[in-house]
């Protein structure tokens, strides 16, 4: 998705020439209008699948899938991360490493959301190695959903996350698939 | 607003008298329909102010947040409260207390996305001690910026959060106001 590709060129920051920062559009401030747009496209991608549910991870998959869930007028769930003392004790769980954070985490949705019926659109900010979003995939099939399809905002190519779905039979749609990046430059696919 | 108040009084569940359980629609699955209608209602609320920002804190108020944001056709700004390795070392900080979990915890904002320009709607699923909105306001001010109003998605009109914030000199509007609770009832004001 070229405005996508053009945001991060104008407004990403590399750091260290491997970390890809961009909290000014993405994962802080958050541009609603291009998200809305993100949504628009991710509709186009998956319209034909029946979409009844867009499951997403906290913090930051939080506001994208809320802007796409608008457009398939479906909810939105999300895993949470930090659970609460309202938390529902009957929960799939699923264990998902952070690289960032070099640690497991573990990852909470209340059996009542998810269905059989349901037909399921993962989508998250960033695939990079696709441990969040395996996990989320463990969950809706442990509900016995399915899972319709991932969409991602920003791809890392360069990492094993596709191919880590794609081998569990789900198809990955990504708006920008980032082939390369060094100190001041960033090639897409 | 009446949308609301009957999503509430439907699905909101009401456990040990006095608190107000809404993971069905507004904090772990989304209602993004409910939602867009009250990011309607916010801009009609506040349309005279010219916001230029709508700033929350995570979790529950990004999506709301979000769907405002859209009416507004301005960016969201969240506080975090968990502090990634990406954030910026350069934030506003604020001490909040939360009371379900009896403790007291640090909000930060990187000070990139806050100017003296700023006319700033404060957005929030839930107003009871008012803790958290207090901690925004003070993030706002700190940066120079200007706090438009406060929007809540539901009030509990029987805590002091309300007085609070209008002692700042600050206008709140929230969709719905409880007045009270009980094992199975609850009253709107």
């Amino acid at each position: 998705m070229r405005l996508l590709e053009e945001k991060i060129e104008k407004d990403g920051e590399i750091i260290g020439g491997c970390v890809l920062k961009v909290d000014s559009f993405l994962n802080h401030q958050l541009d609603i209008n291009l998200f809305n747009e993100m949504g628009k496209e991710f509709k186009r991608l998956f319209e034909k699948e029946n979409i009844t549910k867009i499951f997403t991870i906290e913090t930051s998959g939080i506001a994208i899938a809320s802007l796409a869930a608008l457009h398939f007028g479906v909810p939105v769930l999300f895993a949470k991360k930090h659970a609460g003392s309202n938390m529902d004790a009957n929960c799939y769980e699923a264990s998902v490493y952070s690289y960032t954070k070099n640690r497991s985490y573990t990852i909470r949705t209340s059996k009542r959301f998810l269905s059989k019926d349901d037909r399921v659109l993962i989508i998250d900010d960033f695939l990079a190695s696709g441990s969040a979003v395996k996990g989320l995939i463990q969950i809706v099939r442990d509900a016995g959903a399915h899972v319709a399809g991932v969409g991602i905002a920003i791809e890392k190519g360069f990492e094993s996350g596709r191919k880590a779905v794609e081998d569990l039979g789900i198809r990955v749609e990504s708006l920008a698939i980032i082939d390369s990046m060094g100190e001041n430059s960033i090639k897409f696919r």
